[in-house]
């Protein structure tokens, strides 16, 4: 068995993004332990970069020491009790998947379900609402990776507000890529990860959670049933003061590429990051319908760091993204669910949101399907 | 904000461990896609480089994405179902998280419970078994992180299948640094974390599961409650053949790291390992009982890897490791528990366990606590 050299890609998928080198190098740097006092004090910064990331005062805001599949669940072991009423919105992969996480917890999910590809429907939610009033949570993802919709999160924050109801945002895709406000939105607890528009490598999870999620979460009758993501305890080593109590091991050098990506954020400024995203989509979109592609989402629920488009008549798509992959080093995403075969998402998130990206993708499209 | 610059440190507490340049460059190669099948050919390497670092065959050997104390979970939340009686033999911190994980799943737990520097009891554990003919698992710590003593896992693992149990073994701290064998020894289930003897960055945790494993995991009466720990989803992204399926995104950088340090431990021979790791221990043992520091652990029962040594009376022992820290930069651990503030816990684990640091290790001692 040799050292594994990866080949150099350009990701241009539904994540992870490309990596810059100043971050690449961050994960490099020697490993320190994870009670050090400069690791903490590296902790405490990265906590506070992440609520301006999340635009939030929240005091618990923190990564999650595992991939954002691990952020969804920390979010519902957390905050669902057996027996809950979850109110959740299907509108892709990601939805179903906290309809998993609602029902293995115990809780009911009542669902409120959109076509893939459009937006989570505010009318269906506050129909769901209205009908159950026993509901306590409304779930729902804001930007959909499967399909590159965004959903109308401050609308149905405000709407789940009315019903007394908690709410639960998905925001895995949407963080420093467009516009995402937790606190005027009155997001409750949310969670994303790091490998899409922060441009960190995978295996983090940024959480926040405001007072009327931690009420509920502190005064459950049930223990969390994870011990690994009880909030109650990561607390005791993410929490205030020069104090911290072990948990778990902290992925130390992990945490370091994450800090080094959100001090670029902070140099860019998140309203220029969400700017880039949306200038580099507009791009994109101009080179892909130049060539007659299309897009599956409508112009008004677009995410522009996620491009959703329609593969062209005829064409062999698992064959361009193999020539893609192998003759331009370029990866782009495949389809998932029904849309398998039917469209391709590119991604322009973080580092990968560029102008020589953008140009690559377009030029390479156009040489394999031989438009001139 | 600034690009976060950490000290270079010593580490000899009880984990993560020094890493080693190579495996730290490995962690700053650039990032491909988690189904790149570039990726999916060094996860296939890696699968094959753990079978031989737990010496067994088990084909569902493979990295879970979170650090050691979701390996724990992952087995735990697998093979506990609510009802199911599990025999928790308690010597130290990490048998208490055991009996966190079963109680939190509903199962049921008999404590077996030692003093803590003190190994698991053969006698103790076949009296609960006989006691308990309805026991369906038998979990321990291989080798207690909190007290630095070795447990006899293969009478354990005998003794529990005579009574017809599953075992569930803890090898965090023991995996490369000092004898294991998995298949020899009849374990069905283990868990180990990267950031001790294996001396790569922490945040992935090695498992492996048998045929008796996989067959209770796959009988399961009631669904996982975790769906990112569900080895019955992760295995569609970590199993055979070219073809997986997305489950969640891997640690691409991290696992770059594991690879690394997994190639090396293939050059350096796992018996090797184990023999330096006992090397360094009789090492820095005779340094320190020069000094007249001894040690916590009988010899026989004594892990090479995790020392724990009595606190010279009338020391300010948070002063020394201070010190130690800030004018040597070495790291050494407290005592946890009942332990806090009478032992040290010295490591030497992986590419910590070297002369050089054994060397600097007993002079920074011997200069801060004026022994001449």
């Amino acid at each position: 068995m040799q050292s594994f050299n990866p080949p150099v890609r350009t990701l241009m998928g539904p994540g992870p993004s490309d990596v810059h080198p100043r971050v690449l190098q961050a994960m490099a740097r020697p490993t320190i332990g994870h009670l050090d006092p400069a690791f903490i004090g590296m902790m405490d910064e990265t906590k506070e970069a992440l609520k301006y990331a999340y635009q939030t005062e929240n005091e618990l805001t923190m990564p999650v020491s595992a991939p954002g599949s691990a952020g969804m669940e920390t979010c519902f072991a957390n905050l669902v009790e057996p027996g809950d009423k979850v109110i959740v919105c299907i509108n892709g992969v990601f939805g179903n998947r906290m309809k998993e996480n609602v029902t293995r917890l115990g809780g009911e999910a009542v669902i409120v379900e959109d076509k893939w590809g459009e937006a989570v429907s505010f009318d269906k939610v506050e129909q769901a609402l209205k009908e159950n009033p026993d509901a306590k949570i409304v779930a729902f993802v804001h930007a959909e990776t499967s399909t590159g919709v965004a959903s109308d999160a401050k609308a149905l924050c405000a709407l789940a507000q009315q019903h007394d109801c908690l709410t639960i945002v998905d925001a895995v895709t949407s963080l420093a890529g467009s516009e995402l406000r937790v606190d005027d939105w009155g997001i409750d607890a949310i969670y994303s990860g790091t490998q899409k528009c922060l441009s960190a490598p995978p295996g983090i999870s940024p959480i926040s959670f405001n007072e009327r999620a931690i009420h509920k979460l502190t005064n459950r009758k049930t223990p969390v049933t994870s011990w690994f993501l009880d909030l109650n305890l990561v607390m005791g080593y993410w929490g205030k003061g020069a104090k911290r109590a072990y948990h778990h091991t902290a992925p130390v050098n992990t945490l370091y590429g994450l800090h080094e990506s959100l001090v670029m954020l902070m140099e860019e400024g998140l309203e220029n990051s969400w700017a880039r995203h949306q200038a580099n989509h507009q791009l994109l979109k101009a080179g892909l319908e130049s060539m007659g592609i299309g897009f599956l989402v409508n112009e008004a629920d677009r995410l522009p760091q996620l491009n959703t488009v329609f593969i062209p008549d005829g064409i062999d798509e698992a064959a361009v993204r193999s020539s893609l992959l192998n003759d331009y080093n370029l990866e782009i995403g495949a389809g998932l669910g029904d849309l398998a075969g039917k469209v391709w998402r590119i991604g322009l998130m973080g580092y990968s949101a560029r102008r020589e990206n953008v140009l690559l993708c377009v030029s390479a499209l156009k040489e394999i399907l031989a438009i001139k």
